[in-house]
Parts: structure tokens; sequence; C-alpha cells
């Protein structure tokens, strides 16, 4: 996940485990499938988790990019 | 509900039923009738829920995009 | 209120009595009027109520859109 | 303060007396002068209320219209 | 302050005392020396109040706009 | 700091001792190096104040505009 | 990090050890990889810290533009 501009590094992270993490401080852990411009951003094989714990399996889900805080490979 | 682009993981999820999460902490399921650029979204035979309980049935449902953190398939 | 775009789903809600949820907690009901791309949104025959508690009458009202987080039909 | 637009709405208040509410719950009631597209609003002969009690008058005031929530007219 | 647009209206408020209120309950008075679409605003001979108390002089004070809830004459 | 357009005012200060205030309370003091049309602002020889106590010396610091509510000089 | 506009400030940075600090207070220590017109930036080595203490190390890490307050070399 390391490029000359912010979203190259998202797009070398296509396919591999991160972690976003929302302004609510709610963690999404998957497979990163796809973001755009404004970071929309969906996974696959998701976990919610609040505080490290996990809460719940979601499956794919597809995350609103003005609520994300960081996105980190794991 | 996986795509090159984000919001063709929300088309392949049209006629299905999502689960919308807002900031507010409310949760909205229903099936996914329309959206757009936004985010903006429009379920039917949608229900509203507060920490995981039902509160009320709502029929359809006009949803802003701007208080959205969440859209996962069921 | 239901077509393939989320604003043709408003369009269809004009004339009819619709619930109004803000981003402050507070529902406006009344009749829907006319809205616009921000979502802007003027009600006639409008109530607001906090805590499903009718609070006062108001005629007719103007919302400005990005207050709005949810708007569904009675 | 009826119209197929909401800003025909607000244009048909001009000259009437309004209730203006912002995010903050404070609300200024005077004499729409102007609007613009972002809502930013001109009132004069207001008065400032907060929980419905009058703390100041002020004469003209510009309000912005990111801060406002609603306008009704009395 | 009076005109028709409501930028106008800051306008004629130009070399004149106003006050200008903030998001975070700030108030600066000060003399109007220029602003701009987005209301950022400078004010010269300008005081800074919190809860109506005066809390320091500041001279020249460059107001981002989006933090402005009102500006009003004196 | 006074001219016709508020980013002309910024403009002349430019090379002096400024205090940037931001949303989170926090203040910087530094030498206004450059700025944008966002308002995002470089210091050098920067402090960090905290009510008004020095927290941190930060040589030289990169403010994003959105965050800032005023600048003033010293 | 000094230059005639701020991102050119951010530029000269890059590959340089960097603090960026999130609206929610949390710091993010790292190498400066890349940024964007929005601030979205990218870091490597990052390890995160609230109230200055190390919670966790990242490896890379990007960071939505719209929640960064200041970014300063260490």
């Amino acid at each position: 996940m390391e490029a000359a501009r912010p979203l190259d590094a998202l797009n070398s992270a296509r396919g591999k485990r991160v972690i976003v993490e929302l302004k609510n401080q709610r963690q999404y852990t998957g497979t990163l499938v796809s973001f755009d411009i404004h970071i929309n951003t969906v996974l696959t094989d998701a976990e919610e988790r609040v505080d490290g714990e996990m809460k719940r399996k979601l499956g794919t889900v597809f995350i609103r990019g003005d609520t994300i805080t960081i996105i980190s490979t794991q």
C-alpha cells in the first residue's frame, strides 16, 4: 500500500485484508473490493469491531467515504 | 454486492434486503429500491431499529445519503 | 414513493402526507409541496414533533436539506 | 409560502414575518428581506429567541445558510 | 444592511461596527473590512466576547466563513 | 492585515506572527508562511497552546483550513 | 516544509517523519509517502498515539484528509 498518490496506495491494497476505521469509532476488517474518489469503500468477508472486540459478521459492506478516518493493511 | 466500483456493489443489491446504518445510530432494514451518487437511498418494506430493537415499520423510506455510515446485505 | 431514482420516489410523494426527520431528532409531518436536489423540502399543514409528541403547528415550513435524515410516507 | 420549488416558497415569504431556526437551537423572528441558494438569509426588525424566550433585539441580521434548520411563516 | 441579496446586505455594512457570532458561541465585534462568498470575514478594532463578556482585544481578525452563524449591525 | 478581500488581508500578514485558532480550541502561534483558498495554512516557529498555555513547540506546521475558526495578528 | 503554497510545504516533507493529528484527537507518526489536494495522506512505518502514548503499530496507513487538523515535521 505504498505509491505516489494516496489512491494508488489504496489501489495496491485491493484484494488484501484491510482495517477501515470510522468517525464513530467502529472498525471494519475485510477484503478490500473497491473504493472511489470519495473513499466510498466496499469490503467482503467483513467483521465489525467496537473497541477491538468483534461485534458481528457482515459479509459484504459498503462504507460511505465521509465517515472514514483511516484505512490500514493488517 | 461485489464489483469493481462501490456503486456497482450497491447496484447488485437492488431488490434485495439490506441494512442501512446512520450516523445517529439508527438502522433501517428494507428492500433496496434505488440510490444515487450521493448515496441517497430508498427502501421499501422498511423497519427502523435502534440498538438492534425494532422500533417501527415505515413502509417506504427515503434516506439522505450524507447521514449514512454503512449499507450491508442481510 | 417507489421509483428507479431516489428523487423519483420523493416526486411520487408530492401532495401526500410525509414525515420528515431531522439530525436534531425533530420530526415534521405535513403535505409534501416541493423539494430540490439538495433535499430542501417544503411542507404545508405541518406539525413539529419531538419524541413523537406534537409540539406546535407550523402551517408552511421550509426545511433545509442538509438537516434531514429520512423522509417517509405516513 | 407554497410553490413548485422550495426557493419559490421562500420567495413568496419576502416582506413577511418568518421564524428562522438554527442548528444551535436559536430562533430568529423578523421580516424576510432576502435569501440566496445557500439559504443565506437576511431579516430586519429581528429578535433572537432561545427556548421561545426573547433574548435580544437585533435590527438587521445576516444568517449563514448552513446553520439553518427550518424557516416558517408566523 | 438591507438589500435584494444577502451579500448586498453585508456590503452595505462595510466600514460599520458589526457583531459576528460563531458556532462555538464566541462573538467578535469590530469594523467590517471585507467578506467573500464563503462569508470569510475580516474585522478591525475587534474584540472577542464569550457570553457577552469582553475576553480580549484582537486588532484585525480573519474569521473563516463556515464557523459563522450570524452577522448583525450594532 | 487590512484589504478589500479577506484573502488580501491574510496576504499582508505573510512573514508576520499570527495566532491561528481551531474548532477544537487549540491555538497555534507562528510566522505565517503560506495559505490557500481553503485557508490551509503553514506556520513556522510555531507553538501550540491550549487555554492560552504553551503545550509544545512544533517548528513548521500545516493546518487544514476547515479546522480553523480565526486568524489574527499578534 | 516551507514554501510559497501550503501543499508545497507538504511536498518538501515527503520521505520525512511527520506527525498527523486528527479531529478525534488521535495522532499518527510515520514517514510521509503521499498526499493529495484533499489532504488525503499515506504514511509508512506508522504508529498511532492517543494522548501522546503509543497505542499500536500500523505499518502503512491511509488517512482521509477531512479528518486531519494538523501535519507537522518531527
